[in-house]
């Protein structure tokens, strides 16, 4: 969606809004960090988020890579910022074909900074102002994107014949087609209002969205200010250089003043109701001067369905996924990116496109090995590995290699029944809650439209050694409404469904619409899943030394282990699920006693009497 | 499905099966009754029918015809006869052809009788024999068909010589590749008996199906054992005749007689399990019969959607009806003959192909000119039509012009609300109540696989005055859980629907399922359908002479009244469709008095001013 009806739309309903300017990292890891924080951010509820572009060098390829990687991923509408500094035309059109590729629509541009250390100077056949840019950008795609530009309100205090110049300029990129102005960072309020008023007297008529730089340390502070030049009122100085070495206390009392800054620029005459925060990617200063200014995201985040849409053009109408990469989205869309369409509606009707291949950027764990050591230590015995899972399900351990993310909200309704399972064996690594008609605005449940309810059946995916999987499977076939499937590492299949279509899992029902069924469970697409569920282990042990025993135990829990998913089809029964399990763990402990004389502890594979 | 599989299935099961057989009647309103017929006995459980072919002239395009709608409309397996009588071989080949593109694949190979008066003579390029006939179609066909073949009992009375020469015609057409024999009529159990052992002697192996013809008058079974010269027991007629002037009589020791023959041949070991009666179009004979044996229908017929599937191949996968035509599925069927493909999972798929243009097949009202006076009479005042539609509602009437049937026993549940409603002077066409998750068993609102649940939005379409129309929108607007549709003769179309796409109305969970979503309410079939809806009621009109009060009292409606349909999109709220409706009415009642000053009542168009 474009910027520009975004801001129409908020002005329309006369409320604040504000965005996020992030950077391209240097490192993987940065990178990894950032989408985090991009993700955990979109709770502060910016109405869009922009990326800056690099001069030259692989972090350009990288904005690029972010901003698809956002609108797919995190499904947050970005802005690509894009700049004359080192860019030939043909790295324009590239840029501006995969923004358009990413469902982008939205593109920032700028002349750019010089190379550090180096005066600006063109490229061959490159642009050489941001209004060329603009104005090649209108002329090859039209009305495709919307273009903002830079606006300096620093100009406002240079000589009257410069600051013109400097006027005419804007007016020139805005006739060229800019559809709306972000301008540079500012702490002079009247500076900013005289500026904004010069330019709407120049008929400069487009929205003005002021960038605020939130004040985080001393140092940040003096280095920004100095390098893009622009004047400090002295009330700022007078408050925070006595504070200079305690940082907490700058971020406390900058925190306090751009909060003003920001309060006198929406109470000013001059219709702004957008803030422009250059994040520096960063998530507390932002966040405290939100909070500060009582900019609460509105409501909840609107969820239209209960996992996060792709605003890539062709993942736009997909509306059904299967459950089995709940915790593992991004793996899902790598896997699935070449398909030709996207289910909608229904799942069935396109499945046809294999799983792609398990590759580098789906498949592996997240964790870096001190990461791993630091969360899940060296486990020796099944019994530790056990308690693990069960930490990790009573919110007790942030990640497992199954799992990029803590446990859902939701997931916390049966905390205590998973952490239960989990002691007695079964090693859950995907889960929901039957869900008997919640109303759609439900705190914990909900999604989707107003006025509509939801529901999910109960389910279960685990990993379990085989002397306690023939102890459950008698008892899950005594309870007529379930359904399973089981597996091993080969890909031996057993099921007791008899239809080979999908089970819905989740799935809505709202005023005036078709029922909506999100996620589903399907045989196909967990055979696809196994090879990556058993893969993860596997990075996991390979985080120990060859033959030491936490790596021996763990290779030999994938040997020797069953993947079983475990759907409960009466939602009305929200804890029939788990009875099967409790019978079969107590039959269990009756049987072979302690966690510890477990048979398969050892990685010894006496699976294959089990397989079919 | 073939026969032949039913017939093993029976025989796994160990039940007892019938099946029906039924002529293509002479007339148009004799087909109509036929089909109606075929439609009721459906729940008398056959497993199949068949229907005869007769022997030359329009009737036997009229087989194909009565194959293809039972196929299609009614939904039952169907067995086509088809003879040598009058057939050259391009006449067979049509047959086959449509036969199967109806669905059918069953198919009794006759020679036939010869025209009334005639010998029997083959036809220029025809079969002379079953056998040939039998050969044809395998040759053309391979097993696409199953072929049965016609055995006559009657022969076992024949010499030894001419017995035995008979027995070897009918193992000519088994071995030729018939899968079972029907047997013509007999009322000899013993000599019945011994040809089946006779059969099995001589080596027939297939399923013998014996051909059971009820007793209902005594000239009908006088000269129905005359003209297939079959010998009928002494004490047959020992306790016939005495009674052969009274029908009832006779019916009801007929009934005893052939259903004593019924057992007989069940209670001998030779192996049958299916009774196939000769219902000779009628239905009381064989309902007798059925009860005096005890065969009721196996618990309830399973209902695989809410309204009956199609057998014909192109329909097999349809699961979407929009609700409109409920109570006119014939129509339903012929306006969308000619999509490419059926809704299957969503109705948007399959939705651009146009709904048929209205034809007189399926748009003519069903009642004769002196049905339509004697349902209902001449209504003079909207009073009169008012109470017409009440009556309805109560079940005081069974037909409507929008109506092929009585109200479905789901409505009953609604039925004083719904009578209610149309004194109010809303006249309902069509509903449905709430359902909130009823099992899938569930006597009323159940359909759909085992161990489910079931929903539905409440529904109401119905014609109203304009004036009625404006005060009831108000309180529809009140409640956001409600959307609707109106629409005038003209076709403009006003609702406060944002979305274009449909809203399920039906749906049911099943075990290991996707959500299915039989009925939708949706803007162009509602477009489609309110020609019909206002065509039905100029035809009713047209019952009455010109200029007379009656027809000018409908033809007035159709002129004036909106058809308008209301979807209550909260289904854990059953009562709350009928709320704005009461008060609507109130406020008429108020406003305007009696519905005798009902201002659109005189037939005026006053409605230009409220279509959009």
């Amino acid at each position: 969606m474009k910027i520009s009806k975004k801001i129409e739309q908020a002005a329309k309903e006369d409320r604040v809004w504000w965005s996020f300017e992030y950077f391209p990292p240097r490192t993987a890891q940065g990178l990894q960090n950032l989408l985090d924080r991009i993700e955990r951010m979109r709770a502060l509820g910016p109405e869009f988020i922009d990326i800056t572009w690099n001069a030259g060098g692989r972090t350009s390829e990288l904005t690029a890579e972010l901003v698809k990687t956002c609108q797919k991923l995190i499904g947050i509408e970005t802005c690509m910022h894009l700049t004359c500094t080192g860019m030939p035309k043909e790295k324009v059109d590239i840029a501006l074909r995969e923004a358009k590729q990413a469902g982008c629509r939205n593109v920032l541009a700028l002349r750019g900074d010089p190379p550090v250390g180096k005066e600006w100077e063109p490229v061959e056949n490159g642009f050489r102002y941001g209004v060329d840019l603009v104005r090649y950008i209108r002329a090859q795609y039209g009305d495709y994107f919307d273009i903002s530009v830079a606006g300096y309100p620093q100009t406002q205090r240079l000589p009257p014949d410069e600051r013109e110049r400097e006027m005419q300029y804007l007016k020139d990129k805005v006739d060229a087609g800019a559809n709306f102005i972000f301008t540079q960072m500012f702490y002079d309020v009247d500076m900013f209002i005289e500026w904004v008023q010069a330019a709407r007297a120049a008929g400069i008529t487009v929205p003005i969205v002021p960038g605020i730089m939130p004040i985080q340390t001393w140092n940040g502070f003096q280095k920004a200010t100095m390098l893009a030049k622009i004047t400090v009122p002295q009330a700022f100085l007078d408050q925070l250089e006595p504070h200079k070495n305690n940082d907490e206390k700058v971020r406390e009392i900058g925190t306090k003043l751009v909060a003003d800054l920001c309060r006198r620029i929406l109470a000013a005459d001059i219709g702004i109701k957008g803030l422009h925060f250059y994040t520096m990617n960063l998530e507390k200063g932002c966040r405290l001067l939100l909070e500060e200014l009582n900019l609460v995201p509105r409501i909840e985040v609107i969820k239209p369905l209960p996992w996060r849409q792709s605003l890539t053009p062709n993942r736009r109408t997909e509306n059904i996924r299967p459950i089995f990469w709940a915790n593992r989205t991004r793996s899902y869309l790598s896997r699935t990116e070449n398909w030709d369409e996207y289910p909608n509606g229904r799942f069935g009707d396109s499945r046809s496109p294999a799983y792609g291949e398990l590759d580098g950027y789906g498949v592996w764990i997240k964790q870096s090995k001190e990461d791993a050591l630091r969360l899940w230590d060296t486990p020796t015995t099944v019994e530790d590995i056990r308690q693990l899972f069960a930490k990790f399900c009573k919110g007790e351990l942030t990640a497992l290699p199954w799992s990029d993310t803590a446990p859902s909200s939701e997931t916390s309704v049966i905390a205590p029944q998973l952490a239960k399972l989990n002691e007695l064996g079964f090693l859950t690594i995907n889960s929901q809650p039957a869900v008997d008609g919640a109303r759609s605005d439900d705190r914990i449940h909900g999604w989707g439209p107003a006025n509509g309810y939801v529901y999910q059946k109960a389910y279960l995916e685990f990993f379990v050694s085989p002397e306690l999987l023939d102890l459950l499977i008698p008892h899950i076939e005594r309870d007529v409404n379930i359904t399973y499937y089981v597996i091993n590492n080969r890909g031996d299949l057993r099921t007791n469904t008899h239809s080979d279509g999908p089970n819905a899992v989740t799935w809505g029902v709202f005023p005036g619409k078709e029922i909506v069924q999100p996620t589903i469970v399907e045989a196909i697409s967990f055979m696809a899943w196994k090879d990556e569920a058993y893969e993860l282990g596997r990075q996991w042990a390979k985080v120990y030394e060859p033959e030491s025993p936490t790596r021996k135990l763990i290779d030999g829990l994938m040997d020797t282990y069953y993947l079983v998913n475990v759907v409960h089809n009466d939602y009305k029964k929200p804890d029939a699920i788990f009875e099967p399990f409790y019978k079969a763990g107590a039959e269990y402990a009756a049987k072979y006693g302690s966690a510890l004389q477990h048979p398969s502890a050892n990685g010894t594979n006496d699976a294959n009497g089990h397989a079919n």
